[in-house]
């Protein structure tokens, strides 16, 4: 675990990379159906008032609210039904509303004018072409208002939000069928002589290891609403690696490789990286993820994460997320969070974040957090036992048994 | 806000509508990548052993570790190299090794027979033939033990897990490439002579009103891995529900229906579900979302959702995704929850589940949660504005301004 002190700070590290990171990726239109869960690229502004009209909430009486006061179930206000409205009128279309008047409406239909509240079908009784009212109704009783939803001029969704179930119905009730959101492309690309990838006909022989950090930053991007490119496997060989680079910082907004950083011998990703561009830092004060470094190539960030799966998800979180949602001026969804106290003691150095995989149960008094791993960054069984991280802080030296504690949930709790 | 007494409880009808749910879904084959989010229908058990063997997880040197004991920057100890690993050989292949020896080796090559322990290259300095190892190793040291992650019998992901990147990462690794999980299918129906769909040509003419609802209930199930499957919109008619229901229980694994359900009047969807199966509950004590129901039809869902799309929220987070989870023998997610303040008084009715809508802001000491709506089961804006859920219990009568709540995120705070 030496080695840390000539490295840069996680958050260092990050600021300097979003300083570089200047390249922002070109808006697409969608249809609204196919935006949720990416970016907004613009704010959309509602062009006209919704409802379009004041309508009735229920179906029912239109009436004069003032014709309804004192009616009761003992004392009910008899009114003359003068026609029927239905959703789908153009209101312009109706005669007003009289005094002692009222019509049968449905729900969604226009109020006709004069008309100021709708007595609901159940607190009235229909004898022939007169109704009993047995409630008094109040002035926009059962109304939906013009424009109680959104007025001409406001705002649905903006620049940099993500797209959400309601903010997809919204824009539908206001009659906007396309969208501009950000789509980003990010391309991956794993590096080492040593790994095949599981569409090899070489895969599951004697001696071969498997490439699984590809498929894990691959399912990360998605589940982050971005869209990977898989740029494959290539041996650690500058020049191979370079093109490769080329190719997916043409073809996408980032590029994230996996191995050739460790920290010693040859440093052939970030060798690669220098001859197009620049390197910014390589090494972090985190653990796992030590080997993590970035550089930019034309405003475009390169993420050069450690080939083992779990220092990858590290580097993903603590690199790749932020500064995906810099680049759309967005902000991180809220994390599932939750406190508890821990088993064991847990030891950190000073000065490194630490991603320690964490066990979550309910006890009958709260929750108890066991720690799993905090090295083997290349064990995922510690992940998928795991159902949380405790992501300890660069000022905090460690936690005693008992210690009160802050995990992220990335499963449900044990025991609930 | 009258007329909540006669109706069942929300855990009250939620009961009974999972004990009358006893259709199960057909589990579908995928490939691994396209596995994320969706829930696994099988336990998946290692085969084998990984790492399959012993590997180095440094680029170095293969040491007997007992032959380096003492060596240090000062005094090195001398080994002779009698060969080199790459990632991919054969373990078997490899001469063992014997007192005094090392192997130049590459991380993920397996180590050879004799080693037991790999000494870093930057922890050593190679002259010819020999290496001079300038620190002492542990037993196993930069060594990534066989079986350490996975040991053949030990399961990968259990059946009513869901799908999470690292899962797809250890499939991989095992050279899994397909698994069995559940895609459930969930048809809508919308119903409601007063609204249009957003592709009809009348959307946006005067006294008209788009559908919002459907959207909003496709893209929560999306967005929590199902499928959806648009039956449209039909008017309130017993006979066309009825039919438009038939195809949804033959094609889908539940059906979801909005409108049609107000409790006065005539209950239309109700009517039709009686048809082809039985009524559970029609009305919860909820608001937004009163008049919610639920049916069963060969042992599949049939949930009566309300044609305002807040209702609509409340009811599908109620009633149809614990269901769906049910069905799948899965649990819930963990959501994003956080503590704040509350700045106004919040009154609840007895026996009644409230979704208040609120804006969460932080603050210099903690989170303040604005209240924005109770009711306003329509107003879309109500959600677009929002950043947090209250779920007020049945249990409570209210808030006093100064509470404090806790709130379910779904989207980031103000003011950080």
């Amino acid at each position: 675990m030496e080695g840390f002190k000539s490295l840069a700070r996680v958050d260092d590290a990050l600021r300097l990379l979003l300083a570089h990171t200047t390249h922002r990726p070109r808006p697409i239109e969608v249809d609204i159906e196919d935006s949720l869960n990416l970016i907004s690229a613009e704010d959309v502004i509602a062009q006209s008032d919704f409802p379009p009209f004041d309508r009735s909430a229920v179906d029912g009486y239109a009436v004069r609210s003032s014709d309804t006061l004192g009616a009761s179930l003992l004392s009910p206000v008899e009114l003359r039904i003068v026609g029927e409205v239905e959703a789908g009128t153009d209101p312009s279309s109706l005669k007003p509303l009289g005094e002692g008047e009222a019509y049968t409406i449905y729900t969604g239909a226009p109020l006709p004018p004069g008309a100021d509240a709708v007595v609901m079908a159940e607190d009235a009784v229909r004898e022939g072409d007169v109704v009993k009212v047995q409630r008094q109704v109040t002035r926009y009783q059962n109304v939906s208002r013009k424009g109680e939803d959104f007025q001409a001029g406001k705002p649905v969704i903006r620049r940099g939000e993500r797209v959400k179930p309601w903010h997809i119905a919204a824009l539908a009730s206001l009659n906007v069928r396309k969208v501009n959101v950000y789509r980003l492309r990010v391309a991956v690309l794993s590096t080492g002589s040593e790994i095949v990838e599981l569409s090899d006909p070489r895969a599951g022989s004697p001696g071969t290891i498997i490439n699984s950090t590809k498929p894990l930053l691959k399912s990360l991007l998605r589940a982050d609403g971005y869209e990977p490119l898989d740029l494959g496997t290539v041996p650690d060989d500058v020049e191979l690696i370079a093109n490769k680079l080329s190719t997916g910082l043409r073809e996408a907004d980032a590029v994230i490789t996996t191995g050739g950083t460790s920290i010693g011998a040859y440093d052939v990703v970030p060798e690669a990286v220098r001859r197009l561009g620049k390197v910014l830092f390589n090494g972090v004060r985190m653990r796992p993820g030590k080997p993590t470094g970035a550089g930019v190539v034309d405003g475009k960030p390169v993420f050069m994460l450690s080939g083992f799966p779990v220092a990858g998800l590290a580097g993903y979180m603590a690199f790749v997320r932020p500064t995906l949602l810099h680049m759309t001026s967005s902000r991180e969804e809220p994390l599932p969070r939750v406190k508890g106290v821990i088993t064991r003691r847990v030891a950190n150095i000073a000065g490194v974040r630490t991603y320690l995989r964490v066990k979550v149960r309910a006890t009958g008094k709260g929750y108890e957090v066991e720690p799993l791993a905090i090295t083997a960054s290349g064990v995922l069984s510690t992940l998928t036992e795991a159902n949380g991280l405790l992501i300890i802080p660069e000022d905090v030296e460690g936690y005693d048994e008992g210690d009160e504690v802050e995990v992220v949930l990335i499963s449900p709790p044990e025991g609930l």
